[in-house]
């Protein structure tokens, strides 16, 4: 993603602290706390301009969602939309989401959505791909029993990856589409991203994996 | 695969029994007697018209080979191959594989090969796929402590399918290209099939699974 340089953005996130959530390590078993109705929270890792999590806050009002987001200049484009869906079951995150375990208690997640991550092509960065075993990990810790981890990328290196640490884990496949837009998944939202390149041809690879 | 029909295919199998095994059922437990060398053995399920098996026997001398094809109008072809090919680690089987305990003892096989079978695409024909569950069961019944399974297919549902197969009989998921003509693998030994279908632009899925 190509970024622009906002120096005022810190001050917008600011001033929306009713999307913006503030020191998340208080919030640690208490997140139902932080929405108007308590029911399963959904987590977004690298949200981007938030296309993604906004669609699916909008499709899915009985889920709670959080998009949790490093880059203050990218995510500040998606409280630009936050603020315009007006809903109350999504809120946004600026924070590295290096571990989890800080801001969330065990069970507290229902579901962990990854879509577009950096692939880190090469060998020596393995550790940073957010499919790594230490990850696989993290979202363990976090999530419910049998929680799951929604992914899709259009990097046909970062997948295959992602399913051999899928399995090594043990995780369960429960769904996968080499081809997801040709495919009869329905109720896809895509991400800024997604649009982007698959108008140019690539393929999106998609996968449902489950704990157990 | 278009088939001619060769009234003359099974008079011509049982004319080499040096390469062509008859009774496997009495062979179950005895397989290195067949060989000229006790090795390991690899078997694959559908062989075709053999080239592949043909192709691993010549570059693998110490595998043990066994192509096993329903088809005697089929496997007549890889027949001349084998015939040719003139290497003692490498016999033909024309028969059913439906119950492969019947030919085999637990442990005796080292590994199975899948290549580009069957896709059985309809749901109601799911039980005919040889990655459902009961011949996954089958492979692990005749194969070794982690014995693996080696599939590819230029089929990309049954790939998809296969994948949550084996993910759901908890299977290992070693390795895996979902475009095996360009990546790094050495060493694809491509069968009839497949240069066909990859000539057309068709991509090659593969996966190595291994029971744990």
């Amino acid at each position: 993603m190509r970024l622009r340089n906002k120096p005022w953005a810190n001050d917008k996130l600011a001033q929306y602290p009713q999307y913006v959530i503030s020191s998340p390590e208080n919030l640690k078993g208490k997140w139902n706390s932080v929405f108007d109705t308590e029911q399963p929270l959904h987590i977004e890792i690298g949200t981007g301009r938030g296309r993604f999590i906004t669609g699916m806050a909008q499709a899915n009002p009985h889920i709670n969602y959080l998009g949790i987001e490093l880059m203050p200049s990218v995510i500040v484009t998606a409280l630009d939309r936050v603020i315009e869906a007006e809903v109350p079951n999504l809120k946004l995150l600026n924070a590295n989401a290096a571990d989890l375990t800080e801001f969330f208690a065990k069970g507290e997640v229902e579901r962990v959505y990854l879509n577009f991550s950096d692939p880190w092509p090469k060998n020596r960065h393995e550790k940073r791909r957010l499919t790594y075993k230490t990850f696989l990990k993290q979202y363990e810790d976090i999530l419910i029993d049998q929680g799951e981890i929604h992914f899709k990328t259009d990097n046909q290196g970062l997948f295959e990856y992602s399913l051999t640490s899928f399995s090594e884990y043990g995780l369960l496949l429960k769904w996968v589409s080499l081809d997801l837009h040709q495919s009869d998944f329905e109720g896809n939202i895509m991400t800024e991203y997604e649009e982007k390149f698959s108008q140019k041809g690539n393929r999106i690879y998609r996968s449902e994996v489950q704990y157990r």
